[in-house]
């Protein structure tokens, strides 16, 4: 039974209610009648311990205090009990990024993979057709051909017949048939087995797709989901979000961020013993964000091979596909390496892949278009995915278009092949040669290890802090890694994410900063870098040690 | 403790498990246990009631039976718990018309308000700009002005300033900076009190703003919302898959869907005692959906001083606001309303209003841009809700600008002006045409009675059905009006959603038609409505009595 207490020295909060004792109450009704008493005479509520234990969601709030007090008018109304999200890409480093680029300071964006705002132009041929669309009374216009290309005008003429009122028509809640249709052919191409348009959904962006599937996923926070760490923050938000249990697998970084089986399976277990929790869905993210890794083929059929024993449904988030920087490990769907394992894993382990039109040459991230398709996930299931799908009516149908055009670029005698050719391995070639520089710059700087991006869009340096860094960043109430990229922010414009904003290691510290700006402003990027990072450490190096390794 | 209990008469399911007695195990646990073992034996897990009692996931899913049997694989994996979701909208009727649809039936559909699935033309201005803004390489076109106005190639390169990097790259999560300013202008403009663009978000359209705001409401199943009954299912879905509670109150059919102050009370007061619910918000739709009726600015104050005696977040939906069909009651914003009724009221009612551009004479639809507004919303609670929204990273660019369009259209003096007042106004002359023919055709019909749509794009016509139709489709195992509708489709090829999809009184019957067919074809629609209605009417007609009124 809820009772209000007296916090005597706090004049502040003056009128402590005492309820009438019924045991019909529950601790809702309690809080809620308190909270139309405080609406009048500005009382402040004040619960001792026991009424905690009775309150899950106020004990969540503060679970350290004795005495909890709350000002009811604002808290009970809106997002108690849900100010645990956490999003690092956005984040602190990103609010000041942005009060110093107000205050007239030129910022270097390295915080989220968004190529465009780095200057990254869009290929011709698909703006072109999705231009049409947007202006079908152009197709009737004599003038059109002087600039549009007859293949444009034609693909344009296509896709407005495959919906049912242009653009500004809802489609289907899981897209446009025909696109979906482009989208199974391209997957049959890249994996060598048939795909069925029917189990693949449109959606507004990846990060869309992903919260509607962790959202069907997640019942409670007794289900887990294992998640590896370092992990790109849309997964540990979302889950924290629904009100689920992120169970982080670590990826060893000396091992060039590999995934070690022993480590996932103490992981499952620790969570089932410690914690009572059901893990029902493992992530991966191949190529890695923030660590840049591609999974190899054997790995991939360790980790299918451990979902189909531990019974998880297994999310693939695989939007960096396109983007590999080296030919050792070209990138390989998880859902071609499950295929060919054969039977019985090929038909039971359940599998959810993400893509995107954000990433690759496109880096069409305002466009919010993406894709899901389910492998071996049960009817039923699927019909209950597409009723969700079905409430917020529709992804956006421009952003289907360019799905479509990226499963199915111009061909080989077309008239804007050359071109879209020429534009689309001009960006992926100048990529490739920024990984290098990048990493090779890092691994130039004083305690700095840094693996090099085999694919995505990121570096993940390794800062090996000293002690006085860290006990400064104390100081100054910051966690290390913020301290460091704070200061770097200040100290050059570079604005990037700590690694702590994707989880590490305990004591190890990182940032991440995308490999997008353009490739003629890298070398004084990396060299104004460097500077600030010697200085940094000669500043708080006292020869006494570092953070370790 | 979970035991597994063999049930003899079903050969199909013949290994149960008994597992070995431990205190220590939590329901979960055993379940995943049972779950491993049948991993490899393909046994049946079944329970009996005590288990039931102590696992609430399980018990919900078959709340009558005294045993429960579940196919492990499928089940535990995805979805159990959430296959209550239900969204009439894209429901039986729609899956049925699109069967008929591929079987080469021309169908009618009215199921949702998409105009231009209909066949309404797109503005020119707006997407003359939008095409631009996609193709900005056009800009430096020597011919472009041979195919697009002057006023739409400057606008386009204005908006294009005032993003970072086009159309393809991410905004700031809450959208640009530049069109939540153009928002706020056309707020105050509207309303004569400023709006912050701070306070506004803009969204993939109004619902997934809606979805976003109830997710933030709703910490768990203690959690009511109160929403109008009929209702627009978006609310009772969205409710559903985030676990709250749905709190209905009813709107009066003979009053004009009118709101009643008693009703409200009556349902916090019920929600409360007889369910402990915490109600922590109440919806609006204004124009009403499936309704259409108007809110008085009287009604507004009523709903707005209940909401502060209650201390409930009000949900605006005002995405119907320029479809108004009668001169009576113009539109009034609930923010209007609130701000004028002055102190306290003015500064502690907390609203959160939506707007998209997917409704009014626009009807885009398939763009998905919408915005939201928040009123009184504490400070640490916006801030909450935009970390919500970065997980998404940000809505779609394209559908930013056609709100920044809609907001700011083109002005008197422009080159452009004359043809979009036309284009405009044509629309809406028409769609008020519409309301009335179809209006006057229902009441028109046998056991019809249909209020006036006076504002929204829905009509909702009463359907009395005789007692021998409501014995035929119990017979049929459908709802009775569920029958009715399935039978109007395959007799007209008219595609509506019945009314108990969005909630009606008990043994009242109702459907939802849009007023969107082309106004050519509407007499022929509403004369093929009328024979069929007849008809069946004719055919369980037998004069004993009707559904009440």
């Amino acid at each position: 039974m809820a009772q209000c207490v007296k916090k005597e020295d706090d004049p502040e909060r003056p009128k402590p209610h005492y309820l009438p004792k019924t045991e019909n109450y529950t601790c809702e009704l309690v809080l809620r009648l308190l909270f139309l008493v405080s609406r009048t005479e500005h009382t402040w509520l004040f619960l001792d311990c026991e009424d905690l234990a009775a309150t899950p969601f106020l004990r969540e709030t503060n679970p350290t205090s004795q005495v909890v007090y709350i000002n009811l008018l604002p808290c009970l109304l809106l997002v108690l009990g849900k100010t645990c999200v956490q999003y690092a890409v956005r984040g602190e480093l990103y609010l000041r990024a942005s009060e110093l680029q107000k205050e007239g300071k030129k910022i270097i964006f390295t915080n989220v993979g968004n190529p465009h705002a780095l200057g990254q132009k869009p290929l011709t041929f698909p703006r072109q057709v999705v231009a049409l669309c947007q202006a079908p009374f152009l197709l009737d216009d004599p003038n059109v051909g002087l600039i549009f290309p007859a293949d444009a005008i034609s693909r344009a003429k296509h896709y407005l017949s495959i919906t049912t009122g242009g653009l500004g028509a809802y489609s289907d809640s899981r897209g446009i048939p025909g696109v979906r249709k482009e989208v199974a052919e391209f997957i049959e191409r890249r994996d060598g087995y048939p795909s069925d348009p029917e189990l693949i959904y449109l959606t507004d962006g990846a990060s869309k797709g992903v919260m509607q599937i962790l959202n069907t996923i997640i019942r409670g926070e007794g289900d887990g989901v294992l998640v590896p760490v370092p992990q790109y923050p849309l997964y540990s938000a979302a889950i924290s979000l629904f009100g689920g249990s992120l169970v982080p697998y670590y990826l060893e970084e000396t091992a060039n961020w590999g995934l070690d089986l022993n480590n996932l399976r103490q992981s499952v277990a620790q969570a089932a013993l410690k914690e009572s929790l059901l893990v029902r869905a493992m992530v991966i993210i191949n190529p890695g964000n923030p660590t840049g890794q591609c999974l190899s083929e054997a790995n991939l059929r360790e980790i299918l091979n451990f979902c189909f024993h531990e019974g998880l449904v297994l999310l693939g988030d695989e939007v960096y596909q396109q983007n590999i920087y080296q030919d050792e490990r070209p990138f390989i769907s998880a859902r071609k390496v499950l295929i060919g394992m054969g039977l019985p894993i090929s038909k039971e382990v359940q599998l959810v892949s993400f893509h995107t039109v954000s990433k690759g040459y496109w880096g069409e991230c305002g466009q919010r278009g993406g894709y899901f398709e389910m492998t071996n996930i049960p009817p039923q299931t699927v019909d209950e995915i597409y009723k969700v799908a079905s409430i917020a009516l529709s992804p956006n149908v421009p952003a289907q278009i360019f799905m479509g055009l990226m499963v199915n670029p111009p061909k080989p005698g077309d008239i804007s092949y050359e071109q879209f050719v020429r534009e689309s391995k001009g960006i992926l070639e100048s990529l490739r040669r920024r990984a290098r520089i990048m990493t090779d710059g890092f691994n130039n700087c004083r305690n700095i290890v840094c693996n090099f991006t085999e694919g995505a869009m990121y570096s993940f340096p390794q800062i090996r802090l000293p002690p006085r860094a860290i006990e400064a960043a104390k100081r100054a109430g910051k966690v290390a890694d913020v301290f460091y990229c704070l200061k770097l922010l200040e100290a050059t414009g570079i604005s990037t994410v700590p690694g702590s904003g994707f989880g590490q290691k305990e004591g190890v510290f990182h940032l991440r900063t995308t490999i997008l700006p353009a490739e003629e402003d890298m070398p004084a990027i990396m060299d104004s870098f460097k500077k600030f990072n010697d200085e940094f450490m000669e500043q708080y190096e006292d020869h006494r040690g570092y953070s370790r390794m």
